[in-house]
C-alpha cells in the first residue's frame, strides 16, 4: 500500500507563521523582551531554523514595521483619491498622519516601540516610508499648482520642504517628547499648518 | 598663641569645583560612565557631600549643558544685533545653529551625549533654550515686518512655526541620524530656508 506523501511545509507559509508569531510577541512582550528563541519556542523549531529566514530579530520587526507604515500610505493615497482642493487634502493628509502616529503611541504602546526600534536599526524601511509619503505630498501640490491654488516653482523641492516642517508632528520620538511635557500638539500643527500652505503660496 | 582661624571653604567655591571635575569626566570619560562616585573620589570628596550640593548626576549635567548653550544663545544674539536686513539675519542665525550643533557632533561627541542626555533628563532646560532662541527669531520677524521684509500676522506665531519647520537641523539626535544616513543637511538646510523666507511672505 502506498502512502500518501507527506506535505512539505511551504517556505512561504513558514516565513508568514513566524511572522505572525513574532508579532503577537512584539505586542504583548514587547519588542526588546522578545528573543529570537523565545520566537522559536513558540513555533517548536530551533533557532537556527528561524535564521534560515530572517538573519536577525531586527529583520523579522522590519518585515512587521513594514507591514505597519503599509497602512499608513494606504489612508494616505486615499486622501490623495479624494475630490477636495489641494490645501485641503494637505491639511486632511497630514493631520491625519500625526493622528495616527500619536494614537500609536497612546494606545500601542508596543507597536510605537516597534516603530522606534526599526527606525534605529532598519532605517531603510522608514526612508522609503517617508519617501512614499513625499511623493504623494508632491501630487499634491502638484495638483494645488495646476488648479492656480498653490504659487510654487519646483513642487518636488516643495514637498520635501513641507515633509521637513512636519517632522515634529510625524516621528514617533519626537511626538513622545511632546506629549510627555504636556504640549498640545494638535494646536501646535493647525499652526504650522497655516505656515505650510502660506510657503506653498496660498491666499488667505 | 592664638592660631588663624582655617578658612572655611566657601560653598560656592566647592560648588564650581565639583562641576569644573564634572565636565572634565564627562568631555574625557564620557557622561554615560562617569559616577558621582568617581567626581568624588577626584575631589577627595564623600559622594554624601557631592550630593548636598547637586541632588543628581543628572542637575550636575544640567549646569554643565546651561552654559553650553548660553554660548549658542549668545552668537545668537550677537547676528541678532548685526545691522543686516531681517531675511539675511534668520537664514544666518539658523545657519550658524546648524553649523554648530553639527560641529559639537563630529568634533566634540562627548558634549553631543552630555547635551543629548539633558534632553531626556533636563527638559527644562532644553525646553529654556529653545524659547530663548524662538524669541530671538521672533525679534528679527518683526524687525522685518516693521521693515516691509516679510508679511506675517503674528510675529510670536510665525517665530513659533519658523522653529518647528528647523527642528530637524537643530536637533542633536535628528541631526546624527541624518549624517549616519550620509544625507547632506546644508543642501536640505538651504531648500528650508527658501520655504522659511516665503511662508514669511518675503518677495523673492
Amino acid at each position: 500500500m502506498i502512502q500518501p506523501a507527506r506535505p512539505r511545509t511551504d517556505p512561504e507559509e513558514t516565513r508568514a507563521r513566524i511572522l505572525e508569531v513574532a508579532e503577537e510577541f512584539f505586542r504583548r512582550v514587547g519588542y526588546q523582551k522578545t528573543s529570537v528563541a523565545d520566537i522559536a519556542t513558540e513555533l517548536g523549531m530551533s533557532p537556527a531554523n528561524i535564521y534560515r529566514f530572517f538573519p536577525s530579530k531586527g529583520a523579522i520587526n522590519e518585515c512587521i514595521c513594514g507591514r505597519v507604515v503599509e497602512e499608513v500610505a494606504e489612508f494616505a493615497f486615499g486622501i490623495a483619491r479624494s475630490s477636495n482642493p489641494a490645501s485641503e487634502k494637505l491639511v486632511r493628509l497630514l493631520t491625519a498622519i500625526h493622528i495616527h502616529n500619536k494614537a500609536t503611541l497612546l494606545k500601542e504602546k508596543r507597536t510605537h516601540d516597534m516603530i522606534v526600534a526599526a527606525m534605529q536599526e532598519n532605517w531603510s524601511i522608514i526612508k522609503a516610508h517617508i519617501e512614499r509619503i513625499t511623493t504623494i505630498v508632491e501630487g499634491i501640490i502638484r495638483e494645488g499648482v495646476a488648479a492656480g491654488e498653490f504659487d510654487v516653482e519646483d513642487p518636488a523641492e516643495a514637498a520635501r520642504c513641507v515633509k521637513t516642517a512636519f517632522v515634529p508632528f510625524f516621528h514617533p520620538m519626537l511626538i513622545e517628547n511632546c506629549m510627555q511635557n504636556g504640549e498640545d500638539t494638535e494646536a501646535g500643527l493647525r499652526e504650522q499648518m497655516g505656515f505650510i500652505l502660506k510657503a506653498l503660496g496660498k491666499r488667505d
